[in-house]
């Protein structure tokens, strides 16, 4: 039944890919970072839509191919690109072997991790509790040495120590990772991390003193491959050698060795955070995917100037659609960038703290945290964002976009919550307030903008009257302005809390600092991503002006009223401003089919009837509403004859006869 | 197993609700509006949780109920304070059985409503289409007059036209009022309304030449009570009384009659919109009282000043906290007031349609618009925050407010899409410009802050230098600075256009246009609640104080870049404004159980482990995740059968019995 209608669905999105001003292919291995990277990952997409295991169970046994299948770790590494990997294998890998791998000494990496690696034990990472998830230091479990037996006794003293949310743990652990407050001799020496078993690998059952299980649905559906489960120990005798003790540790005869610098162990959670922050870039670029090939071939009214064809205007024509899209795709390019430079940066810090080197860790810390509540929160709300600006449709679960959703939007809360996040990135910079204070000079190039606050530059508002057009444009001076802002915020911070405002006041302030620095960064590391790319290549200017979206849509669209108050722009530039950040959504909007197929997402990935490549929307939407089991005679077999009996007897039956 | 930490947070909560500065059950009359709408919903809520049905199948019967036990009107209308009625019977009553009310003839309405009362016939409202959704005057499906057998046609020409979404279409209906373009002797006469059987009483099969079923999954897991479905028609006869002839009307030779007044079918839609904006207002209160109560209870890090009692701080004594919850308390009663009036209003203009004079129907018209768009958008996107705001035990589901986001959600694009919307509000405004432009005045009171246009205080921002504290907390200031902003919204957009711009390029400004409207409408409603109560009542001053903290977290949280851009405010005052929204913040905190205790939701309604009267979040946490089946021996055998093949046999077997 492909009527001209249906057909025009395909030619709109192939015709809005002939038009592109670039080639998406070129685009792809600019966000890829090397060309080997998207090819690895697009056979992995090939694998995956042939492996009968990933089309039946969805991505939830990935990782597990990725084990099987002997992948190199630029191929795991590739891995992140073509999908979110949630499993319970998932947190096996990425935190109870990496905790192992980066806490525990050599011997115990060699003990479990090979074990681990085989799916001998499975395992998972048990810190959050019922009553104590940001207050890591106020965990409650407890690990007793007993000097008697050389074990410790792993207990929870009552419900609030109950281990919970644990991935991984509440169907498939076999052992965790366990963060429990050390105490040797009555004296407690803060948390510690333990190898502590929960369920027997003979026969499945409950070690002795555990009580284990699944903690049951989360919102929206959201995470429902993942067994989240929850853990209570009662005295449960583990051997001393199950404490991880690459930093600290503890003797035979109950001696305690401190770890050098008191941060060492803080490096797997500066991981996690890392890795969130590329990974919210390709949500947000899937959702945007498949909203701007929904809205491309979606057509609803003539309009004012009805087109010569007859057909109505392509949704994605309107303004108010391209000003929710265009921007969301500046964000997701932005994400992904300064992902890959983060995840090098981390790297290098993790070979130094291998060798008990801190040093770098204060400013990675301070930039994942800043990064990754901007990230996770823009993502997930520009997610909804997508769903919504495709209108009623948006909202079937064929959509694809819900899912998305509703697995992201935690990253919200854990990994450390956003707002307690945001905290460390003021408390950060406030140390830099200081430097500057004491007359010196900032010289960690992510936090480079404080020194403003030592310069002329700082009395006055970015100075736009010449030219403004241009003048914004420039990199030099949108940096200018976003350090600006950044710095100013940080100053008034100084200033409330000297005027005796106190800590616990100022968490809003902290979290306008926290989204001011991460907009700093990501903008400088988007200008930094075209200084890498050779000047004369045609993919330049695209990129350029998805950079320069990018700024102007946090001045113009989200974030204008600090830009505005700290004075890093006057209110009387705004109308010239948002006058060319009209044009750039224009302009982008234009190409961005192109922009988002360079995405370069498989439909098997996007799992979407309304965002697939050949835009047959609707055909999609109908083949896959009629595969619903309430649509077959047998389906609705209950339904009918229980209607029939509480609706259409008696005294009912004679009135609808005569109607 | 209850412990002193555990039993604290019953004291925690009860403690709160001693300290309250006024008594939740007097703020509660002010906002059901009188203590019989109060006592009304209570009774309904008893009868919800003692009646067996509902306990079984949630809500979904409630409406069913009213009509079993024969409700008053006004015991009808206490119901919507009650619960959200997502069931097929919902559009049954709200749509199918209203529509033939308000469009059909008496002797249609005599012949169709009884039945349907009598649910010996189950209806639905069959308006969206596949391919049209927000431009009904493009909807393709056809009613072809047949003078012959005095009948029409009802068809649908292809996949594009099938009817989507239609609320108790997808297993419940037997007849739908279906809107389809009329056509006689070839002649298009545009949409109207036509009942049209779609199964029969009989059997429950389609009705020949109908294909009906289910559309499947919403996102998020929402609506799930409700069965959405499809319908394509093929030539389906129907006679010619099935068209609805209150207005337009076809005589048995084929003629036309067209209606009084272009608009008067509107009434319905109006209506759908007006129940929308308490509604929102209530299921924010909702989210805001579960996330109050649990942030109340959860206590986390002891803080630079430890508590005398040992305990750590109450996560709702941080300030990031107070900062995002107590706004939307605000909001919610806003809401719940301005829907209140606007209800009252429709009700007048609805008598009035009835005798086909459409007088009020611009304004209300407009009004329904704006409050529709601001309040769905802000509602849903506040339950979302509420979420956020428990951290990570706020993606449980067993926080419930997963299900009040999922369900409400779609409230931003049915009943006329947001962004769709707000650009009727900017047009209704555009010409009330028009009219001062040729030096009138507009007399509509919603309205009536165009004529600043006029007068010389739209010069110049509203001088707010002397005692600022005191002048942005006086009604007259914030009504002027509300007003002004959204006056000159208007007026700039105005220029815009004049400028060259074309309308399809200024949907963003309708939609800040739209925002600015609905805001000072809600302040203005706000304030008109307030002067209804008796001066001296105890229970103003804290009605006072929400209405300030809607006001400036207006100002200063939600949409700050427009004050500051019209000049409303200047970037000079807004730290001193920002002061006194601090205060207000943490003055409505130390209310805040007693502010949402006042919603008077039972836990039945609520249905949330985290948010229950009591306070005992973890405990009722824990007994909600014992009721998982895959905690029982039985439900865990088949994945530990398979994880004991898979996993723990071979090699793997003796290298974890090496461990």
């Amino acid at each position: 039944m492909t009527t001209d209608l249906l057909r025009q669905m395909n030619i709109d999105i192939e015709t809005a890919r002939q038009k592109a001003s670039f080639s998406a292919k070129d685009m792809s291995t600019v966000i890829y970072g090397h060309e080997m990277v998207l090819d690895i990952a697009n056979k992995l997409r090939d694998l995956l839509n042939n492996e009968p295991l990933a089309a039946k169970a969805g991505t939830e046994f990935l990782d597990h191919l990725g084990q099987e299948k002997e992948l190199s770790d630029v191929e795991v590494q590739a891995l992140s690109f073509v999908s979110d990997l949630s499993s319970p294998l998932t947190l096996h890998f990425a935190a109870f072997i990496a905790v192992i791998e980066a806490q525990g000494t050599e011997e115990q990496a060699a003990k479990w991790v090979d074990a681990a690696n085989k799916l001998a034990i499975m395992g998972c990472y048990a810190q959050t509790e019922l009553g104590h998830g940001s207050n890591v230091q106020g965990l409650r479990t407890t690990a007793t040495y007993d000097r008697n037996t050389d074990e410790f006794l792993i207990h929870s003293p009552d419900l609030t120590a109950a281990k919970w949310w644990i991935g991984g743990l509440g169907l498939a652990a076999t052992h965790c990772v366990c963060q429990a407050q050390l105490i040797i001799d009555g004296k407690n020496f803060g948390p510690h991390i333990f190898i502590v078993p929960v369920r027997s690998t003979k026969d499945r059952k409950p070690i002795k003193g555990v009580t284990v299980g699944e903690i049951g649905p989360k919102a929206y559906g959201g995470f429902n491959t993942v067994d989240n489960g929850f853990a209570m120990f009662d005295q449960v005798r583990i051997p001393r050698d199950n404490m991880l003790m690459r930093f600290a540790k503890v003797t035979n005869t109950g001696e305690y060795t401190k770890p050098v610098h008191n941060k060492l162990s803080y490096g797997s959670m500066v991981k996690l955070r890392v890795g969130m922050i590329a990974e919210a870039g390709m949500k947000l670029g899937r959702a945007a995917t498949i909203a701007t090939r929904y809205t491309t071939v979606r057509r609803q009214f003539h309009g004012d100037a009805p087109n010569k064809d007859g057909l109505e205007k392509q949704v994605i024509s309107y303004s108010s659609v391209q000003h929710r899209l265009m921007p969301l795709i500046s964000l997701a390019y932005a994400m992904v960038f300064a992902g890959q430079t983060i995840a090098l940066d981390f790297q290098e810090m993790n070979r130094k703290l291998m060798n008990q080197d801190a040093s770098m860790l204060p400013d990675i810390h301070l930039a994942t945290c800043a990064l990754k509540v901007w990230c996770t929160r823009r993502s997930t709300d520009g997610q909804e964002e997508c769903r919504k600006a495709m209108g009623g449709h948006g909202y079937s679960i064929f959509s694809g976009i819900g899912q998305i959703f509703a697995t992201a939007v935690p990253s919200n809360t854990y990994e450390g919550d956003n707002y307690v996040l945001a905290q460390q990135v003021g408390r950060g910079l406030l140390k830099h307030l200081g430097t500057i204070a004491k007359g010196g000079k900032v010289n960690n190039g992510s936090c480079s903008y404080m020194n403003y606050l030592a310069s002329a530059d700082a009395t006055s508002p970015v100075p736009l009257d010449n030219a403004m057009a241009k003048a914004i444009l420039d990199p030099q001076v949108q940096e200018h302005i976003f350090g600006l802002r950044a710095a100013r915020l940080v100053a008034d911070l100084g200033q409330q809390l000297k005027s005796g405002r106190a800590w616990s006041d100022v968490n809003m302030e902290c979290w306008h600092i926290a989204f001011a620095h991460a907009e700093y960064t990501l903008l400088t590391q988007f200008h930094k991503k075209i200084q890498s790319l050779s000047a004369d290549d045609k993919i330049v200017e695209p990129v350029r002006r998805l950079a320069n979206l990018f700024a102007l849509t946090q001045i113009c669209h989200f974030n204008t009223a600090p830009f505005l108050t700290t004075g890093a722009i006057r209110v009387a530039d705004m109308g010239a401003i948002q006058s060319v950040y009209r044009e750039l959504i224009a302009g982008v909007a234009q190409d961005a089919v192109a922009y988002t197929d360079a995405f370069h997402f498989s439909d098997n990935e996007l799992n979407s009837a309304l965002g697939a490549y050949d835009g047959r929307a609707y055909e999609r939407l109908w083949e896959a509403v009629q595969a619903n089991p309430l649509n077959t005679d047998q389906g609705r077999k209950d339904i009918d004859e229980c209607l029939l009996k509480i609706l259409h007897e008696g005294e009912n039956k004679k009135i609808a006869a005569k109607l």
